[in-house]
């Protein structure tokens, strides 16, 4: 049965096509850099917003329906997955990433709940074989239940905390069971509504215990992929304590959990804690945890997450560069935690921005390449630390020279200067590439 | 004597060129939609940031030198004078902007003060018929000496009011004798610190009398080009009046100045106001007051005036739709109120940076243009409210239709909808428009 | 029957009170310059949050049961509209402001939801006369139907158009029919996406239109209160027209509205704009639009309406300082448009929000009254602008003197300056009357 | 000589006082907590405002004169460190906090520069001994010298490196010559303009780096203070790398600076990385690095550093909350990093906003213990933890239970919910506090 009957299979047309429902820059097969654009990027789909999310807003009820034409929880469910492989299908994606809640919904009691859990894993196993598809990642909602309202690992109540547990316990199982590459925490109630009720050291160190049990856990399971933490600064609550990449980096030093987890990077939530979508993916790949990208856009004049699809060529650009400059993804891709508006509320809408993200995604990619191979910007800033590889700089980094022979050297040179920045020459580059011969 | 020697000048060389000193996008004679290029964007140097400011900031001293070689303050804005259509003739600037005391440095006295304006005025005519080069705009500056520290039309002293008005007379006088095409108020001291110690309305009321002043009085010599409103809601003061384009033309319009005002955008006091730049160049046109943009473009993670060189090929396409829509500048253009970024201290570094901007806007012509060939958005914005122009459209709009009769239709209706936003997909038309064939 | 049987009628106990369900601060009866605090206050319930909202967010379901023991819709609209008179009684509400939509749910038709409403409208007038309360406005919910996603009045269709104006006729004859004092516009979907799919000019045309007709028909039925614009200027919609109060103040004189018309101000809304609560109150009234007051409190780290309850004794005496100025409400008040945050979730946290947002307002007008007695500010105030009233002072204010006078002066003079601005001593003085003897 | 001779001692009247030029809430030899308020509070002048800041903003020049009848800039210099005592006797400061190029004005070269620092500490430690003052902390100005444009640890020239190192050595030796009791610092150019030009590894191994060579010369000459990084997000620069508290406690304990290094927390940076201030000082001191406080306040609408003195006593009350649970300050102080306003732009002025920094502050301490009387925040802190002393959170705690355990219990509970989080009564607690009797 068709959801979609109305969609055709969308195949890449060039730039110059003006079908709508076609690729116009990203063409899987073709290779870049030696490898294919599909396997550079690594789309993924995300069940939440794509198969679940009906254009609800604070002020507004849904405005498209997705009971994909069931009306029992479970039958909807089941609809919901051969959708999803259908839509998945269609648009090319190779992956799809889910929490436990959107794959199959909450019954009255834990015990029930992973019962449904279980018949929907083992239809979305049979799915993933018919279609060829797999899973980026799995996560666990652990905010969206009233019990997780004061946080689920960070949780005032231990017996919250038990329930948090256990809740990841399943997803971790059902994850490694679909053979996920990898499982995300991403904790929007792990944070405060207000300090004056908050026992900040107690649930920090809670939160470490969570993240360790669920490693220990997982090992001896023997699922051997990343855990990501993907920070968020606030929004639902007002502070979350893995408030951008920096914070999250720290934090899995302190506990020790450095080895196990790396980072998935969101572009909206990186403008959310005042960074450029760039600088999060910088941190991460710089300080050695670049992991996966929640691919989206948020708007930079809104202060809460649009989750928009990602339709800006620099953005994609100077994301894609930093990927390259990681070595591409391992484990990670890019996974689209992306909504329409909710006046897009046509499945046409819905395919459309997915082909208008993966598009500019592919645009990105085909970018970034060009800017290696352009080699300017590269040029810029290794003249711009030139110096550190002379013998001054050498004999810094080596610990060759303390503060007297520095001092010694400062007062027998009088003044010294340093190069331009060029910062407008490095944009009108980047415009170049972009929109250049 | 040439102040930029080593600095040749400035070419079209097409979008394969990678000269740094060339234009690659911005050919000035190229006929747009049976415009020259140069026509169409009537580009602007900023005396003041161009000519004048050396990368100081809040906590650095300036990076580069702007004396031009001279001691005496006077010697030295002579010299710059020279620089300025130096710079403009190498660039092919057609025109300036400046504030009175960009161009002439200000005096112990009101008296000396205005003979140096005299003398500079003298050499800036002469220079503007060697080199063919024409005012957009002056203005006074009513924010740098410490007598408007509490405003200048806004002040709470009448003898801060004289003064202002003193200086404005002055400068209009020297716009109007140089042939500027017209005249910016930027009110950065009209506005508060605290409510605390203000009084709104009597500010309001006298910042209405200083514009009707001027007003008058520049019709009395003949001066008959427009005022231009610059908005900026905040920097330097806690909330300027002139908070954006709507508020302007609200308080133009109560005191009787719509007619001879006009809206000067600034693409960075857009956005500080939580606007885009395509919204305040919106809400310009459509309430007929669009004049003149000051092309900037700020950090949306910044919260203070940045002024970089746009290098944004979306906002200029945007912003170049709307000046398209409005039927072109007529006594406007586009004024780079921009610096390079602190670091960026070479004179090199300041001529790509225009050279950046120049081609970034030239992009945005290229790319309106081509949307309006594309056609493709226009065709979704017709369809989106075909409605309006049915019958019970029409009815609506001619008044025909009361509360009693939109009730009545309603009622027998039982429910409607309303066609899908598609905004994805305009997006993607968007970067099919940069990017496509 | 009871709904908040645990909960006592709230007593004012004075400041040395600790009972938590108790007023520390407000005494209703208590006289403050010639007027019992209740009065200068007119505080209200509002509906929606107080009454239906269950702490749901973007990522959480509910966490309070608003349900008032009823599953049949209308048998819980009308047990909500007994419990909501509960409340207000046992708080010494004397005010409720409604949506249509918030007192009675909507049906599959017009039809059937206006009947509904109907009889829920008979409850309240019965439950008003027993209890002694009053309506502060009403207003239409014309934004979370999904018909409403591109806009009411300023949506694509006239369609939808005539839906607006059928629920607003519908909703003014009830808050007409239980004696409301005021009708309310909040045009939350009034605005646009992207405005790459927006034609501003029709939007903002059709909005006056609706106004306009809403207007007219009241007056036709005998509604005579004034018509409230409550300006926010983003969520949901990525803009709103009515931005702020300068915004929406300048629409309603361009389009002949400016009689009928008042500003509710809200204090997170005027946040979001960039403005503080006192800004919006001050232009209100300075240019004579003052009028309702919607009273909570953002977080001004957070970039969407948080809706808290207002618990900050400087903004609540800054807000009071702007309603005393302007005289006091008459038909307006303080209506909470606040709720609880998420984890407080039950009705004592809901009774404790409405006392710490009562004591909150009642210790604002205690002390913006005491300023006045104090009368620091005011004599600093007069102080500062006292040139306004000297010769030159009014020889300007008249017209007497153009600019050649006023330049005359002003080289005659040499050099002027202006009094310090005293912001410092001015907020320490705030201090004093907040926290001194 | 006196410099502020229309300015008397500054002394505590009470709180019924409406002298403007005397303390109303600050007793600094009232005991509270078993400690005299000067000594809980160790109140710091901030030597660059306060001596030498003139009312320059990025729009205007000077509005007062800081030249204390001096044109030499070294006599400038000595009579600058008089006036200074002068303001700190009369003000009751026991402490200061220069940069060395406040207290001596750099020369040519860089042995110069050293040379007139060497007169100017000379000069101040015979101030110190006659007047009884201390010096809180030192720093090195590394970021208004245009060879900083680029960053100073963080350069991209080891010259410019060299050149910090030098500095830093003379401001450390100068500090520990002046008894100083920390060394601060500030990074204001160690981050980037754009992440184009930008080499972020070395630029953090070199940061670390110069931290490291300054933490061991100045151990070697006998400094055993702390060192302070002062976080701060963004101004100058686009991104700097000490962001807040979390990412340079990350930072520190990477390099294993840790054991060295604490925090000072400056009001106006915590907020303009999206933080309250008691967050950043909530962060240090869980985390083991609470250090010091730059007492000053920020506009909440404004994004930049405003620098205003405290004048919330809701802000004062909370840090002050933390400083007490923190232990007290130990090396540490309250240092006013504030500045008028430009209109402020008297000496009274300055005065009367250290006496509003200082009352405010003493407000905030008070209100601080009077909220440990009170006992009503620690109490509800408690009752919502209390499960985590219970056997379930016991156990959890000490790694007696694993995810299968937790699992088990969690499927044999059915549900669990967690307590309210009363962020309301606990927010009008605090009004009870401020406010009540």
């Amino acid at each position: 049965m068709a959801y979609f009957d109305t969609i055709p299979a969308v195949k890449y047309e060039g730039k110059a096509s003006r079908t709508p429902l076609a690729f116009h820059f990203y063409d899987p097969e073709e290779v870049i850099l030696g490898k294919k654009m599909k396997d550079h990027l690594n789309f993924a789909m995300s069940y939440w917003h794509t198969m679940c999310a009906e254009g609800v807003d604070m002020f507004g009820v849904g405005t498209v329906d997705k009971s994909y034409g069931q009306t029992d929880p479970m039958e909807q469910a089941l609809a919901k997955a051969e959708a999803a492989f259908e839509l998945m299908d269609k648009l090319g994606l190779q992956y799809y990433c889910f929490h436990d809640r959107d794959i199959a919904p909450e019954a009255e009691t834990l015990t029930e709940t992973n019962a449904r859990l279980d018949i929907v894993a083992d239809k979305l196993l049979e799915l993933q074989q018919k279609y060829g598809k797999k899973v980026l990642w799995g996560t666990a909602n652990l905010f969206s239940n009233p019990r997780y309202m004061n946080g689920a690992g960070s949780s005032n109540s231990p017996e919250v905390f038990a329930f948090a547990a256990a809740q990841v316990k399943k997803a971790i199982e059902i994850t490694h069971k679909l053979g996920g590459q990898g499982f995300v925490f991403w904790g929007g109630r792990e944070g405060y509504e207000t300090l004056l009720n908050t026992n900040y050291k107690l649930e920090q160190d809670n939160i470490a215990r969570l993240f360790t049990l669920a490693r220990d856990y997982a090992r001896s399971i023997g699922f051997t992929g990343p855990f990501y933490i993907e920070p968020k600064p606030k929004e639902p609550m007002k502070h979350q304590y893995d408030y951008d990449a920096a914070t999250a980096i720290g934090f899995l030093r302190k506990y020790g959990l450095d080895k196990d987890f790396r980072m998935n990077i969101e572009a909206n939530h990186a403008t959310l804690a005042g960074h450029t979508f760039q600088h999060e993916l910088r941190v991460s790949r710089e300080e050695g945890f670049f992991g996966s990208i929640d691919a989206n856009i948020g708007d930079m004049l809104l202060g809460w997450d649009t989750d928009q699809f990602p339709t800006n060529a620099y953005d994609t650009t100077l994301a894609m560069l930093e990927v390259l400059d990681a070595g591409g993804f391992t484990t990670g891709g890019l996974n689209f935690d992306a909504k329409t508006r909710r006046p897009s509320n046509t499945f046409e809408d819905l395919f459309q921005a997915y082909i208008a993200g993966m598009d500019t995604f592919a645009l990105g990619l085909r970018m970034a390449a060009k800017i290696k191979a352009d080699g300017r910007i590269e040029e810029a800033l290794a003249a711009k630390y030139a110096g550190w590889s002379g013998e001054l700089g050498q004999d810094i980094q080596s610990g060759k020279l303390g503060f007297a022979e520095l001092e010694a050297y400062a007062l027998g040179k009088g003044n010294v200067s340093t190069g331009s920045g060029r910062q407008e020459y490095l944009e009108a580059v980047l415009n170049d590439v972009l929109f250049g011969a």
